[in-house]
Protein backbone atom coordinates (compact mmCIF):
# COMPACT_ATOMS: atom_id res chain seq x y z
CA UNK A 1 0.00 0.00 0.00
CA UNK A 2 2.46 2.92 -0.82
CA UNK A 3 2.36 4.67 -4.40
CA UNK A 4 3.25 3.50 -7.07
CA UNK A 5 6.61 5.32 -7.24
CA UNK A 6 8.00 4.05 -3.99
CA UNK A 7 6.71 0.15 -4.72
CA UNK A 8 8.74 0.41 -7.74
CA UNK A 9 12.07 1.09 -6.00
CA UNK A 10 11.21 -1.74 -3.59
CA UNK A 11 10.81 -3.84 -6.37
CA UNK A 12 14.14 -3.02 -7.78
CA UNK A 13 15.97 -3.41 -5.01
CA UNK A 14 13.94 -6.63 -4.31
CA UNK A 15 15.92 -7.94 -7.30
CA UNK A 16 19.37 -7.74 -5.42
CA UNK A 17 20.64 -10.97 -4.16
CA UNK A 18 20.31 -11.70 -0.21
CA UNK A 19 17.53 -8.91 0.20
CA UNK A 20 13.50 -9.71 1.01
CA UNK A 21 11.17 -8.13 0.53
CA UNK A 22 10.70 -6.26 3.88
CA UNK A 23 14.73 -5.36 3.51
CA UNK A 24 14.14 -3.89 0.18
CA UNK A 25 11.01 -1.54 2.49
CA UNK A 26 14.15 -0.85 4.69
CA UNK A 27 16.45 0.21 2.23
CA UNK A 28 13.82 2.22 0.26
CA UNK A 29 12.44 4.21 3.27
CA UNK A 30 16.04 4.88 4.10
CA UNK A 31 17.37 5.93 0.91
CA UNK A 32 13.58 8.50 0.73
CA UNK A 33 13.72 9.48 4.20
CA UNK A 34 17.97 9.79 5.24
CA UNK A 35 19.66 10.02 2.44
CA UNK A 36 20.43 13.22 0.58
CA UNK A 37 19.55 13.57 -3.10
CA UNK A 38 23.49 14.13 -4.13
CA UNK A 39 24.18 11.24 -2.33
CA UNK A 40 21.82 9.33 -4.10
CA UNK A 41 22.86 10.60 -7.59
CA UNK A 42 26.23 9.59 -6.18
CA UNK A 43 25.14 6.12 -5.68
CA UNK A 44 23.09 5.68 -8.89
CA UNK A 45 26.23 7.34 -11.32
CA UNK A 46 28.66 5.15 -9.03
CA UNK A 47 26.47 1.76 -10.07
CA UNK A 48 25.96 2.93 -13.63
CA UNK A 49 29.74 4.06 -14.40
CA UNK A 50 31.00 0.92 -12.37
CA UNK A 51 28.99 -1.17 -14.61
CA UNK A 52 30.80 0.82 -17.73
CA UNK A 53 33.66 0.31 -17.00
CA UNK A 54 34.18 -2.79 -15.15
CA UNK A 55 34.97 -5.63 -17.83
CA UNK A 56 36.69 -9.18 -17.83
CA UNK A 57 40.80 -9.36 -17.60
CA UNK A 58 41.82 -10.57 -21.27
CA UNK A 59 44.00 -12.85 -19.55
CA UNK A 60 42.32 -13.97 -15.77
CA UNK A 61 38.95 -13.16 -16.64
CA UNK A 62 39.02 -11.50 -13.30
CA UNK A 63 37.24 -8.21 -13.32
CA UNK A 64 38.98 -5.50 -13.72
CA UNK A 65 39.13 -1.54 -15.17
CA UNK A 66 42.10 -2.23 -16.94
CA UNK A 67 42.99 -5.39 -19.37
CA UNK A 68 45.20 -6.90 -18.27
CA UNK A 69 44.54 -6.78 -14.52
CA UNK A 70 46.95 -5.52 -11.78
CA UNK A 71 47.63 -9.03 -10.71
CA UNK A 72 47.89 -10.43 -14.60
CA UNK A 73 50.08 -6.90 -15.56
CA UNK A 74 52.77 -7.12 -12.54
CA UNK A 75 56.24 -7.75 -12.82
CA UNK A 76 56.24 -9.10 -8.97
CA UNK A 77 54.25 -12.02 -9.87
CA UNK A 78 55.09 -15.24 -10.05
CA UNK A 79 53.89 -16.21 -13.88
CA UNK A 80 54.43 -19.93 -13.27
CA UNK A 81 51.13 -20.42 -10.76
CA UNK A 82 48.06 -20.28 -11.65
CA UNK A 83 45.40 -20.66 -8.78
CA UNK A 84 41.84 -21.34 -10.69
CA UNK A 85 38.91 -20.21 -8.65
CA UNK A 86 35.19 -19.77 -9.37
CA UNK A 87 34.46 -15.88 -8.75
CA UNK A 88 36.41 -12.58 -8.00
CA UNK A 89 35.53 -13.05 -4.49
CA UNK A 90 37.62 -16.11 -4.30
CA UNK A 91 40.35 -14.05 -5.81
CA UNK A 92 39.94 -10.98 -2.94
CA UNK A 93 40.06 -13.58 -0.09
CA UNK A 94 42.81 -14.97 -1.34
CA UNK A 95 45.24 -12.06 -2.07
CA UNK A 96 44.01 -10.77 1.53
CA UNK A 97 45.95 -12.96 3.04
CA UNK A 98 49.01 -11.54 1.32
CA UNK A 99 50.92 -15.62 0.99
CA UNK A 100 50.06 -15.89 -2.16
CA UNK A 101 52.49 -14.48 -5.14
CA UNK A 102 50.86 -16.36 -8.20
CA UNK A 103 48.33 -15.47 -10.74
CA UNK A 104 44.79 -16.33 -10.71
CA UNK A 105 42.22 -17.56 -13.47
CA UNK A 106 38.73 -16.56 -12.86
CA UNK A 107 36.12 -19.55 -13.78
CA UNK A 108 32.80 -17.35 -13.08
CA UNK A 109 31.24 -20.58 -12.01
CA UNK A 110 31.14 -24.47 -11.42
CA UNK A 111 29.60 -27.44 -13.60
CA UNK A 112 26.37 -27.56 -12.41
CA UNK A 113 24.52 -30.08 -15.04
CA UNK A 114 21.52 -29.99 -12.78
CA UNK A 115 21.56 -26.00 -13.77
CA UNK A 116 22.58 -26.63 -17.44
CA UNK A 117 26.12 -25.34 -16.87
CA UNK A 118 28.23 -27.04 -18.75
CA UNK A 119 32.00 -26.84 -19.41
CA UNK A 120 31.51 -24.01 -22.14
CA UNK A 121 29.26 -21.98 -19.88
CA UNK A 122 32.52 -21.15 -17.90
CA UNK A 123 35.86 -20.06 -18.90
CA UNK A 124 37.28 -23.29 -19.24
CA UNK A 125 38.84 -22.60 -22.78
CA UNK A 126 40.13 -19.40 -21.34
CA UNK A 127 42.20 -21.07 -18.95
CA UNK A 128 43.78 -24.18 -21.77
CA UNK A 129 44.81 -21.06 -23.90
CA UNK A 130 46.83 -19.61 -21.03
CA UNK A 131 48.94 -23.08 -20.03
CA UNK A 132 49.46 -23.22 -24.34
CA UNK A 133 52.30 -21.92 -24.04
CA UNK A 134 54.49 -23.66 -21.68
CA UNK A 135 55.60 -21.35 -18.83
CA UNK A 136 52.91 -22.59 -16.05
CA UNK A 137 54.47 -25.29 -14.11
CA UNK A 138 51.35 -25.43 -11.48
CA UNK A 139 47.65 -24.97 -11.32
CA UNK A 140 46.19 -25.14 -7.93
CA UNK A 141 42.41 -26.12 -8.66
CA UNK A 142 40.64 -23.76 -5.66
CA UNK A 143 37.19 -23.88 -6.72
CA UNK A 144 34.92 -24.49 -3.66
CA UNK A 145 34.42 -27.55 -1.60
CA UNK A 146 31.16 -28.47 -2.84
CA UNK A 147 29.74 -31.20 -4.85
CA UNK A 148 29.48 -28.42 -8.31
CA UNK A 149 32.96 -26.98 -7.12
CA UNK A 150 34.57 -30.64 -6.56
CA UNK A 151 33.68 -31.87 -9.97
CA UNK A 152 35.07 -28.65 -11.84
CA UNK A 153 38.13 -29.75 -10.21
CA UNK A 154 38.38 -33.19 -11.53
CA UNK A 155 37.10 -32.02 -15.10
CA UNK A 156 39.72 -29.61 -15.35
CA UNK A 157 42.45 -31.98 -13.64
CA UNK A 158 41.69 -34.47 -16.58
CA UNK A 159 41.68 -31.81 -19.14
CA UNK A 160 45.32 -31.05 -18.00
CA UNK A 161 46.63 -34.22 -17.95
CA UNK A 162 48.02 -33.82 -21.80
CA UNK A 163 49.91 -30.74 -20.79
CA UNK A 164 53.31 -30.80 -18.90
CA UNK A 165 51.81 -29.21 -15.72
CA UNK A 166 51.78 -29.99 -12.22
CA UNK A 167 47.91 -29.91 -10.80
CA UNK A 168 46.83 -29.32 -7.21
CA UNK A 169 44.04 -28.91 -5.08
CA UNK A 170 43.55 -27.07 -1.81
CA UNK A 171 43.97 -28.66 1.12
CA UNK A 172 40.34 -29.52 3.05
CA UNK A 173 40.30 -30.23 6.69
CA UNK A 174 39.24 -28.65 10.27
CA UNK A 175 39.37 -25.01 9.90
CA UNK A 176 42.17 -23.59 12.32
CA UNK A 177 40.22 -22.22 15.66
CA UNK A 178 37.00 -24.29 15.15
CA UNK A 179 36.31 -27.28 16.88
CA UNK A 180 36.76 -31.18 15.85
CA UNK A 181 33.55 -31.68 17.61
CA UNK A 182 31.69 -28.90 15.62
CA UNK A 183 33.09 -30.21 12.18
CA UNK A 184 30.50 -32.07 9.78
CA UNK A 185 31.36 -35.65 9.27
CA UNK A 186 32.76 -35.03 5.33
CA UNK A 187 35.06 -32.55 6.66
CA UNK A 188 36.75 -35.05 9.41
CA UNK A 189 36.67 -37.52 7.12
CA UNK A 190 38.72 -35.10 4.86
CA UNK A 191 41.02 -33.94 7.31
CA UNK A 192 41.70 -37.70 8.70
CA UNK A 193 42.60 -38.98 5.12
CA UNK A 194 44.68 -36.05 4.64
CA UNK A 195 46.69 -36.24 7.65
CA UNK A 196 50.52 -35.71 7.94
CA UNK A 197 53.59 -36.68 9.54
CA UNK A 198 54.68 -33.54 12.21
CA UNK B 1 41.97 -5.77 -3.62
CA UNK B 2 39.62 -4.61 -5.94
CA UNK B 3 39.99 -2.21 -8.50
CA UNK B 4 38.99 1.28 -7.03
CA UNK B 5 36.11 1.06 -9.10
CA UNK B 6 34.74 -2.24 -7.62
CA UNK B 7 36.08 -1.08 -4.41
CA UNK B 8 33.63 2.13 -4.56
CA UNK B 9 30.51 0.26 -5.72
CA UNK B 10 31.06 -1.95 -2.24
CA UNK B 11 30.97 1.38 -0.59
CA UNK B 12 27.90 2.75 -1.58
CA UNK B 13 26.43 -0.40 -0.93
CA UNK B 14 27.59 -0.79 2.65
CA UNK B 15 25.96 2.21 3.36
CA UNK B 16 22.23 0.85 2.69
CA UNK B 17 20.87 -0.37 6.34
CA UNK B 18 21.59 -3.95 7.09
CA UNK B 19 23.96 -4.49 4.12
CA UNK B 20 27.62 -5.10 5.63
CA UNK B 21 30.67 -5.78 4.57
CA UNK B 22 30.00 -9.12 3.01
CA UNK B 23 26.69 -8.50 1.59
CA UNK B 24 27.46 -5.12 -0.35
CA UNK B 25 30.49 -7.03 -1.94
CA UNK B 26 27.76 -9.62 -3.19
CA UNK B 27 25.40 -7.62 -4.32
CA UNK B 28 28.36 -5.57 -6.05
CA UNK B 29 29.21 -8.76 -7.97
CA UNK B 30 25.58 -9.40 -8.62
CA UNK B 31 25.93 -6.17 -10.50
CA UNK B 32 28.45 -6.63 -12.20
CA UNK B 33 28.25 -10.25 -12.99
CA UNK B 34 24.45 -10.74 -13.59
CA UNK B 35 22.91 -7.46 -14.43
CA UNK B 36 22.55 -6.37 -18.07
CA UNK B 37 23.71 -2.46 -18.59
CA UNK B 38 19.76 -1.46 -19.10
CA UNK B 39 19.26 -2.75 -15.78
CA UNK B 40 21.38 -1.45 -14.13
CA UNK B 41 20.81 1.72 -15.51
CA UNK B 42 16.73 1.36 -15.44
CA UNK B 43 17.97 0.71 -11.24
CA UNK B 44 19.76 3.43 -11.13
CA UNK B 45 16.83 6.40 -12.64
CA UNK B 46 14.09 4.53 -9.98
CA UNK B 47 16.44 5.52 -7.59
CA UNK B 48 16.94 9.23 -8.59
CA UNK B 49 13.63 9.41 -9.88
CA UNK B 50 11.73 7.87 -6.79
CA UNK B 51 14.03 10.82 -4.77
CA UNK B 52 13.12 13.41 -7.22
CA UNK B 53 9.19 12.59 -6.79
CA UNK B 54 8.43 11.72 -3.28
CA UNK B 55 7.77 14.11 -0.87
CA UNK B 56 5.69 14.11 2.22
CA UNK B 57 2.16 14.64 1.78
CA UNK B 58 0.98 17.87 3.60
CA UNK B 59 -1.66 16.02 5.70
CA UNK B 60 -0.48 12.69 7.21
CA UNK B 61 2.92 13.49 6.70
CA UNK B 62 3.45 10.02 4.93
CA UNK B 63 5.83 9.84 2.11
CA UNK B 64 3.67 10.30 -1.37
CA UNK B 65 4.10 11.46 -5.03
CA UNK B 66 0.66 13.65 -4.65
CA UNK B 67 -0.05 15.59 -2.14
CA UNK B 68 -2.57 15.42 0.00
CA UNK B 69 -1.75 11.77 -0.79
CA UNK B 70 -4.32 8.79 -1.82
CA UNK B 71 -5.53 8.69 1.84
CA UNK B 72 -5.75 11.88 2.71
CA UNK B 73 -7.71 12.56 -0.24
CA UNK B 74 -9.92 9.46 -0.76
CA UNK B 75 -13.40 10.64 0.36
CA UNK B 76 -14.38 7.60 1.56
CA UNK B 77 -11.99 7.26 4.19
CA UNK B 78 -13.77 8.27 7.96
CA UNK B 79 -11.56 11.78 8.61
CA UNK B 80 -12.59 11.75 12.77
CA UNK B 81 -10.16 9.29 13.43
CA UNK B 82 -6.11 9.81 13.19
CA UNK B 83 -3.46 6.85 13.47
CA UNK B 84 -0.37 8.01 14.83
CA UNK B 85 2.44 5.86 13.94
CA UNK B 86 6.05 6.33 13.80
CA UNK B 87 7.23 6.00 9.89
CA UNK B 88 5.37 4.99 6.68
CA UNK B 89 5.88 1.50 7.14
CA UNK B 90 3.66 1.26 10.09
CA UNK B 91 0.86 2.86 7.36
CA UNK B 92 1.49 0.10 4.92
CA UNK B 93 1.35 -2.72 8.09
CA UNK B 94 -2.22 -1.36 9.54
CA UNK B 95 -3.33 -0.65 5.73
CA UNK B 96 -2.72 -4.32 4.67
CA UNK B 97 -5.35 -5.26 7.25
CA UNK B 98 -7.89 -3.68 5.29
CA UNK B 99 -9.80 -3.39 8.27
CA UNK B 100 -8.49 0.58 9.34
CA UNK B 101 -10.54 2.78 7.45
CA UNK B 102 -9.47 6.21 9.30
CA UNK B 103 -6.36 8.42 8.78
CA UNK B 104 -2.92 8.34 9.34
CA UNK B 105 -0.33 10.78 10.90
CA UNK B 106 3.14 9.85 10.65
CA UNK B 107 5.76 11.40 13.32
CA UNK B 108 8.96 10.31 11.61
CA UNK B 109 10.61 8.90 14.26
CA UNK B 110 10.03 8.45 17.85
CA UNK B 111 11.42 11.09 21.10
CA UNK B 112 14.75 9.53 21.60
CA UNK B 113 16.39 11.74 24.29
CA UNK B 114 19.71 9.66 24.45
CA UNK B 115 19.74 10.67 20.42
CA UNK B 116 18.58 14.08 20.70
CA UNK B 117 15.48 13.28 18.97
CA UNK B 118 12.78 15.77 20.61
CA UNK B 119 9.65 16.96 19.84
CA UNK B 120 10.82 19.52 17.20
CA UNK B 121 12.69 16.70 15.44
CA UNK B 122 9.36 14.86 14.89
CA UNK B 123 5.92 15.54 13.02
CA UNK B 124 3.79 16.26 16.42
CA UNK B 125 3.23 20.00 15.85
CA UNK B 126 2.04 18.96 12.17
CA UNK B 127 -0.53 16.74 14.18
CA UNK B 128 -1.36 19.69 16.57
CA UNK B 129 -2.61 21.38 13.47
CA UNK B 130 -4.53 18.89 12.23
CA UNK B 131 -6.84 18.56 15.62
CA UNK B 132 -7.38 22.78 15.62
CA UNK B 133 -10.13 22.28 13.40
CA UNK B 134 -12.20 20.12 15.43
CA UNK B 135 -13.16 18.12 13.25
CA UNK B 136 -11.25 14.65 14.81
CA UNK B 137 -12.97 12.69 17.22
CA UNK B 138 -10.49 10.08 17.77
CA UNK B 139 -6.54 10.11 17.77
CA UNK B 140 -5.24 6.30 18.54
CA UNK B 141 -1.34 6.34 19.42
CA UNK B 142 -0.20 3.61 17.33
CA UNK B 143 3.74 4.40 18.05
CA UNK B 144 5.73 1.19 18.76
CA UNK B 145 5.72 -0.56 22.38
CA UNK B 146 9.47 0.41 22.65
CA UNK B 147 10.60 2.75 25.34
CA UNK B 148 11.02 5.32 23.07
CA UNK B 149 7.77 4.61 21.28
CA UNK B 150 5.91 4.62 24.72
CA UNK B 151 7.70 8.03 25.98
CA UNK B 152 6.27 9.26 22.65
CA UNK B 153 2.48 8.12 23.00
CA UNK B 154 2.52 9.21 26.78
CA UNK B 155 4.02 12.56 25.48
CA UNK B 156 1.51 13.59 22.61
CA UNK B 157 -1.43 12.51 24.90
CA UNK B 158 -0.38 14.95 27.37
CA UNK B 159 -0.32 17.58 24.49
CA UNK B 160 -3.87 16.13 23.60
CA UNK B 161 -5.52 16.96 26.48
CA UNK B 162 -6.60 20.67 26.13
CA UNK B 163 -8.46 19.28 22.70
CA UNK B 164 -11.58 17.99 23.06
CA UNK B 165 -10.70 14.15 21.27
CA UNK B 166 -10.36 10.71 22.22
CA UNK B 167 -7.10 9.74 23.01
CA UNK B 168 -6.83 5.89 22.59
CA UNK B 169 -3.74 3.72 22.68
CA UNK B 170 -3.66 0.13 20.13
CA UNK B 171 -3.17 -2.91 22.94
CA UNK B 172 -0.37 -4.82 23.56
CA UNK B 173 -0.64 -8.22 24.76
CA UNK B 174 0.13 -12.28 23.65
CA UNK B 175 0.44 -12.24 19.63
CA UNK B 176 -2.12 -14.17 17.96
CA UNK B 177 -1.02 -17.58 16.90
CA UNK B 178 2.13 -17.47 19.22
CA UNK B 179 2.81 -19.30 22.73
CA UNK B 180 2.33 -18.06 26.00
CA UNK B 181 5.23 -19.62 27.24
CA UNK B 182 7.94 -18.02 24.38
CA UNK B 183 6.19 -14.31 25.30
CA UNK B 184 8.56 -12.07 26.99
CA UNK B 185 7.61 -11.41 30.90
CA UNK B 186 6.53 -7.42 30.07
CA UNK B 187 4.48 -8.40 27.40
CA UNK B 188 2.71 -11.61 29.74
CA UNK B 189 2.09 -8.76 32.63
CA UNK B 190 0.71 -5.60 29.98
CA UNK B 191 -1.42 -8.85 28.62
CA UNK B 192 -2.52 -9.33 32.15
CA UNK B 193 -3.38 -6.43 32.82
CA UNK B 194 -5.23 -5.63 29.95
CA UNK B 195 -7.44 -8.44 30.25
CA UNK B 196 -11.09 -8.02 29.37
CA UNK B 197 -14.64 -9.92 30.33
CA UNK B 198 -15.57 -12.35 27.81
Amino acid sequence: MYSGVINELIEQFERLPGIGHKSAERIAFYLLENMHSDEVSKMASVMVGAKEKIRLCECCQNLTDVSPCSICGSAKRDKSTICVVEGPEDVSAIENTHEYNGLYHVLHGALSPIDGIGPDDIKINELLLRLSDGDVGEVILATNPTVNGTATAVYISKLLSPFDVKVTRIAHGIPIGSDIEYADKITIIKAMESRREI
